[in-house]
């Protein structure tokens, strides 16, 4: 690889690292206008690879797929007060449609609860009508002022579920098995091993009752909130009136929910995983699984080599796996090495003309750098050494980042300690604060509650911060 | 089916058919901004399908996909004279995001060529980097007066492919593909026998060379443009310096070529095997392959069918089909019938109390009406059965849709028989004429050349309109 080539080192500037990764790996560019992105293939393959993987979870339990328009009238936007006190300031506005200006001035969607919430009162009439279970595959905008791709930008991909209830009970049901879905789709598909919880009141979704969260730490130590779920109780309910007739015959509003999960987790997979030679893709979710890549010299060597790739590449392909040859004929092999290792492909296969003969290849593994990570294989072990070494490397990352996590989240018992452990990873604490004393700690140390984990010790201990009789124990960190 | 439910039978209007029955069938509704269209999960199921299929064919051929910003700066659109000239009227134009005044309005795409031609020229520099074979799937935004669901929306969604090649011959060899793979899908899964050619100057795109295209008979005669490809030569590549230096270190312009198939689609498929009772949809694109309807009075009949019923479904889905129980307790199975009728299943299963004590099932075809379509199937014997009857009515719909067209479609060698011919279908005719003879036909028939088919049948004849001598055949028609 060139010198212009080569990416920033991940321990020499964790950000400069993961802005030139993005572009160097060819995951995404900057769009023309300020704050877009555009994601290439190689990143929009690996979105439609979480896209599957989430998709199959959702219909497994009942969830089906629509469109609502991106254009949403202003005024629906300010029916709930909360909803538009948090979202004012992120709208664009369209003001002119045809050549002629608009009567009503109408906002690309930054959610679509409002849009949702005017559907579903046309659409519910009786209990019958009840659940309905709808996500959204779309885009959204909203006008921020700091971008990093994948992490913030003015346009992102997401899902947005939105569901309506007869019950508080199974909406608030709902609400958690969604985040289940994410929390089991983040550990088993992606590696991350994410944190589930609750926000606190003043971290939740503005027009929710309650925020479920999965918070994960990135490779600096700070938290990603990866995904989240949202119990919506009456309020969009009441401001759209999505109302039913119950079994009595009698009008009930619903309880509703919403839940998403954006582009920005593939941030969330660079930032876990990734090491000073560049990214490190989960197998379960990597666009290329295992790259082969071809050895010779000579025209000959070259004719006898690619004979032999191509059967490998048929095999692997035939058994399912994600493989790509690179046989660019400009590049040398240790180019090739690099430049896949920098693109995280888990896995590569390197046959020369010696293989070959000697019915073998040479089988590296990404999550292990150099030779340690390098085996010589013989060629009819072959496919079945690339299917358990994937494994191998999807087990091994989930281990790493999970270690990780738990050598850099601390339990901290004073203030002072506190500031020293969000310096470097998650402060675990009693808490019983509340919100003011949240902006009062933001403001001092910039961490933030991330969340009261689901996962709670029991008994008692003491607030760090106010000093009060704590029964919850909460998560502190510095977030993107 | 209650009165206010019955759709209007389509032989008695057309239309209103159309109108009432997406509605009816839960296939699309209203958006609360004027012109726009919410897709209901049964609706966006099909048009999941109809995307799976196509993807396979492009994925087949080498085409990746991406995402692009839907917001794309006024000066892009301005950079190609044809294609503003074309697109302007139709622009939604943002003024406003994040409550400032934005110092460059920005458009939302009304279709991506400008925004592509920007990155294409930042990302290729070499031959090295063509071709570049990109899909987008996504939805665009143009401002339409008159707007008719799935037809004619103000938002819809679609994909568009985008290609850059080193040469004419390749991007012109890439746009007849897609146009292949266009026409491919349409017969085979939509059973839809489309006329596959080119249009002629005054109906290609705005900013191409040449435009192909595949061309429907709906119902009522009208054609519906269904899918096109168009080579855009250089006339991008210039207007956004889109250049690669070829194997001699020369720099060269690249030739461009572009290609969508939107949501429109869906209206095709409806307007062309629909029938008085409704929608009638494809086995294989349909949401829902077999609805199993189970008939029973008593609590104790219903214990028996049911058990029966979750049988045959697991068996079905093991199998591969997508399956519906309609378990619905406040509906008769008359009902039912008519219900799933009019959403078009393409067959349906109805097992009651005797069916369970004869080891048998009654199984009826959507596209065989009453008696004559339905047969009763032993029990050993029922899921080869569905398959083998999915596959005759696929077949069917194929095959009735190709004699209406040809039944519909007069050669025809005067104007006046060309007049009553668009009445009521095609006209195929010998054309020499230029864009002022087709605006002055069409001001006075409303038809248009729909397309030059590729298809001809050699040989010379004389121009319908013009007299002059012709070498081609062209197809003229009214059109959605």
């Amino acid at each position: 690889m060139s010198k212009e080539d080569q990416i920033i080192p991940r321990s020499q500037d964790f950000n400069e690292w993961y802005n030139t990764l993005v572009l160097r790996a060819d995951l995404a560019d900057y769009g023309p206008v300020r704050g877009t992105m555009i994601v290439k293939p190689y990143g929009w393959s690996l979105w439609e690879n979480i896209q599957s993987a989430l998709d199959k979870r959702f219909k497994a339990t009942g969830i089906e797929n629509a469109a609502f328009p991106m254009l949403i009238p202003m005024s629906f936007l300010e029916k709930e007060a909360h909803h538009i006190e948090g979202f004012a300031p992120e709208l664009a506005v369209v003001t002119h449609g045809g050549g002629k200006e608009l009567t009503e001035p109408v906002a690309i969607r930054p959610t679509s609860e409002t849009i949702i919430g005017h559907s579903y009162a046309k659409w519910i009439q009786s209990h019958r009508d009840l659940p309905i279970l709808i996500n959204l595959w779309n885009s959204v905008v909203r006008w921020e002022l700091h971008t990093k791709l994948f992490l913030r930008t003015l346009e992102f991909y997401w899902q947005e579920g939105h569901t309506a209830h007869a019950t508080e009970a199974e909406a608030w049901e709902r609400t958690k098995i969604m985040l289940d879905i994410y929390a089991n789709f983040a550990i088993n598909e992606a590696a991350i091993p994410v944190i589930p919880g609750e926000k606190t009141e003043s971290e939740k979704f503005a027009g929710a009752e309650r925020t479920l969260t999965i918070e994960a730490m990135m490779g600096d130590g700070k938290a990603l909130q990866s995904g989240t779920s949202h119990y919506l109780g009456q309020n969009f309910a009441k401001a759209f009136d999505i109302k039913y007739l119950d079994v009595d015959n009698i009008q009930q509003f619903c309880h509703t929910t919403s839940w998403g999960l954006s582009t920005r987790f593939i941030g969330a997979i660079i930032m876990t995983h990734g090491d000073d030679k560049g990214l490190i893709l989960p197998p379960r979710l990597a666009p290329i699984q295992t790259v082969i890549v071809p050895i010779f010299k000579t025209e000959d060597e070259k004719s006898i080599v690619m004979t032999e790739v191509d059967k490998v590449k048929k095999e692997l392909s035939d058994s399912g796996f994600r493989v790509k040859v690179d046989s660019r004929d400009n590049l040398t092999a240790g180019y090739k090495f690099n430049d896949w290792e920098m693109r995280g492909v888990p896995t590569r296969i390197e046959i020369g003309p010696r293989d070959v003969k000697n019915n073998s290849a040479a089988v590296a593994r990404r999550d292990i750098p150099g030779k340690e990570g390098k085996e010589i294989v013989t060629r009819a072990a072959l496919v079945e050494r690339v299917k358990s070494l994937l494994n191998e490397v999807q087990n091994n990352l989930l281990v790493k980042a999970t270690k990780f996590r738990d050598d850099n989240t601390l339990t901290v018992n004073s203030y002072d300690e506190f500031k020293s452990a969000v310096e470097k990873g998650f402060a675990k604490v009693w808490w019983a604060g509340d919100g003011k004393d949240e902006a009062k700690i933001k403001e001092e140390t910039k961490a933030t509650v991330r969340c009261i984990p689901f996962n709670q010790p029991g008994g008692n201990g003491t607030c760090f911060y106010t000093g009060k009789p704590a029964d919850k124990i909460a998560i502190f960190a510095r977030s993107y």
